[in-house]
This record gives C-alpha cells, structure tokens and sequence, in this order.
C-alpha cells in the first residue's frame, strides 16, 4: 500500500486507511507486505510506485485524488506508467450531472477530480461521487476514510484471492520472558503456521497475546493446541 | 520511519507510532520524509534499511527488539550494517540486575533484549528497562506504544534540529472544489510556505481545514492572512 499525504508525514492526520486495508487484506487472504507512507511530491509517488508495482500482485493507494492543487496523485500515477494524464470523459459527466442536480457549480477545481492516467478503470464512489481508478495493477482510492473504505468495498470482489489466512488467539498470563523459549519450539514444530506474540503491558503487568494463523485448519487446530498446553504447563508451574 | 512487525500489515494491531513520531518531528522541526511497513523478515528489514538510511539524516525504527522467536531487528538491523549481532554487556548486567531484584529468572528469551549490533549505543527505556539502541544514524525503539514513546524521549534532545515549523489553521465552511482554484493561487504567491487543505465530510456536507505552515513567521502570517481573506471574500460571495 503507498499512502500519500503531507498531513500523514507531519502527524496533523493519524491514518486509518492502513489499518483497515490490513484488515480487510487479512480477511479475503491477501497478504500485505509493504506499506509505505510519502509526501504530496510527484518524484517521490513516481518513485516508490515503480519500486513496488512489479514486485507484488497488487497496489493499493491512499491519498491525493480531490481538486486542490496539492492533490496530485493522478498525475504522478500516469507519470510512473508513462501516459498522459487527462480528463476522464466519463468521469467528466459522473460529476457534472452530480453537480447540476445540486445546483452547485462545476469548477477548474472540481474537474480535476476527472483526470486519470489514459486507460484508467473507475472505481465507484458512492459516498462522493468522483471516482477513484484503477490502472494496471494499482487502485487509486481516497484519502478520506469513508470514501476509502467504500470504494475498497467495490474494489474486493474483483481481486484473486487466496484461501482466507484463519488465526486463533490464545491469551497469556505470562510475559514474553517466560513463553519464549517453548514458543520458539512450538514455532518451528508447526511451519505452516505463523505464530505471533503481542506483549500488554498494563498497570505494571506483563502479558501476552498469542495469536496462531494458518490457511489449513487442521495445523492451524494442531498448533493452536500446542500453544494452549504450553499456557497450562506454566501456569501449572507458576502454581506448583 | 521503518515500523516492523507482521502485527502491523495483518491489521492485527494498529501502528500507533508512526502518528506519534510525526507530531515530534513537526514539533522539534525535523521533517519526516517517508515511512515504511515492513514484516518480520530479515530480508526486508535489511532491503528497506540499507535504501533509507543513506538518504535521510535520521532513521526511526519500531518493533522487534523483544525476547521472542520473532524479534529478529537487532539481528536485522546488524545485518544491514555489517557487524556482528552479540549480547551487550552493560546491557545484561541492566537487566540482570531488574530481574534479580524482582526475584525473576533472567531466561535465555529475556537476554535476547541485550542482543546488539557491535558499536550501539544505549537508548535509556525509564518504562520497562530493557534499553533500545542507535547506531549510526538509526535508532532502534520498542514496538509497544509506552516504550516507543518514552525511548523517543530520551532520543530527542540528541537530535539536531531545524528551526521549528510552525503552522495556523483557518476553518473554512466551504468545500475543496470552491477553494482549490483561489488557494492554488494563494500558494503560489507565497512559495515559502506549505498550504495544506484537508477536506471534512461529516452528516452529507464537505467543510475544509486549511494548514498553512511555515518556519518564517513574518511569512507565515502573510500568508494566512491571505487564506483568511479568502474565505471571507467567500463568505460574503455566498451571502450576498
């Protein structure tokens, strides 16, 4: 994912968008591997999209589609794929009709929200209108996270997805002083599976929360087990 | 920014840092430039340290430098320097000494929290003892929330700083697609200053933030004056 905003970088806005692709990515089975997080500046958009887009299956992006003049993802977007960018006819209409049926008018500025790289794919907004795009493998979406999330609800019926990644949770007493060893263990025991440990700490105390994800249901039942024999084996011997 | 932790990109927790580490730097006048998620693979840690590192001044990073299987940074981290990764001792003496006085077993697990690349300096963790570390120009901090931010804190003051950005804010009832053309214009006029508009959708209406921010404050308040008479002349637009 390559979220794009000056006000992520300077802190003024906290990103939601990251968290709930990650979600939702978990959820249909896709696995994100990367996000990177860049400023307003076309080098810097052109750049980390080309890093990306032929390393992985698909890109997302936040951030940079509205009509001010700092928003300029459409343009570097078709820079980093080399075509022009250019006034969506179809979009051009989407949002003029909007906009008469308001009695608004439509600006410079609001036209902008129609220009996409040539070759563009809308994605349906159906909290604003203006369209976000796809082109090749990269969906361009919203920065504002109910238009995000809307359009990414348009977006996922459409992807390859992979068996859906199922996780089980196991909550811990016991600090990750303790578990580590016999969990490292019950790791490598069960290789298909991934198995994390994400410290509390709260009012002093150490605790953890294990968590064990798989695509197959039976390791993912084996090594779940495991880890809840391990959690009782310690707090028989905290007991003892 | 380099945010470590499969935790983080599975949407299983929410980065908190990442909006923490921005609001310091804009505050002490440092610009954040980029921020990556990367997972819990050395592979990645190493690529996306050793691209970042020669280009920014300062790296920031969070997660992994607990005691279990999966807190592979320090190692990463050494890696990407070409040093060796090995168990500090001024740091195990630390840690030995809190857990001897708490009456706990220094396990194998907990002394992988000593683990550091050869060369590191101590980052002081006043919250749950066991120390981050710097090397070079990054510095390595906990992934729990409390710890980064206490870390941080102790990192701070050691950093060289620019002179701060300051910013003024000025609400504006209309929405991006009335105000992009005259901003645009506005920001033209004062190319010393970074004018963000940041749209609001709330109940079916769009409103705006306009930031403008700046390190000059004699060019700062022109420039805001500019933008607050812009929305005035708007207003009186729409009344009359």
């Amino acid at each position: 994912m390559l979220a794009i905003g000056d006000e992520l970088l300077s802190g003024r806005t906290k990103d939601r968008n990251i968290g709930h692709l990650a979600d939702i990515m978990t959820a249909i089975g896709i696995d994100l591997k990367e996000v990177r997080i860049v400023p307003d500046e076309e080098d810097r958009i052109v750049e980390a999209l080309n890093a990306i887009r032929g390393t992985y299956d698909y890109v997302f992006t936040s951030g940079g589609i509205g009509p001010t003049h700092d928003d300029i993802t459409a343009d570097a977007i078709a820079k980093a794929f080399g075509v022009p960018c250019e006034h969506d006819e179809k979009a051009l209409k989407l949002l003029a009709d909007n906009y008469a049926g308001r009695g608004i008018e439509f600006t410079e500025s609001r036209k902008r929200m129609a220009r996409m790289p040539r070759g563009s794919i809308h994605i349906d907004n159906p909290v604003s209108v203006a369209p976000g795009f796809v082109i090749g493998n990269v969906y361009v979406m919203a920065g504002v996270p109910s238009i995000f999330q809307a359009m990414l609800d348009n977006v996922v019926p459409t992807l390859r997805t992979g068996k859906k990644l199922m996780s089980r949770m196991v909550i811990c007493p016991f600090g990750e002083g303790v578990i580590g060893a016999p969990l490292r263990a019950i790791q490598e025991a069960h290789p298909d599976t991934i198995i994390g440990s994400y410290p509390r700490y709260e009012e002093g105390k150490f605790s953890t929360e294990l968590v064990v994800r798989g695509r197959d249901e039976e390791k993912l039942a084996a090594a779940t087990a495991a880890v809840e024999q391990m959690v009782e084996r310690l707090k028989a011997q905290a007991a003892a």
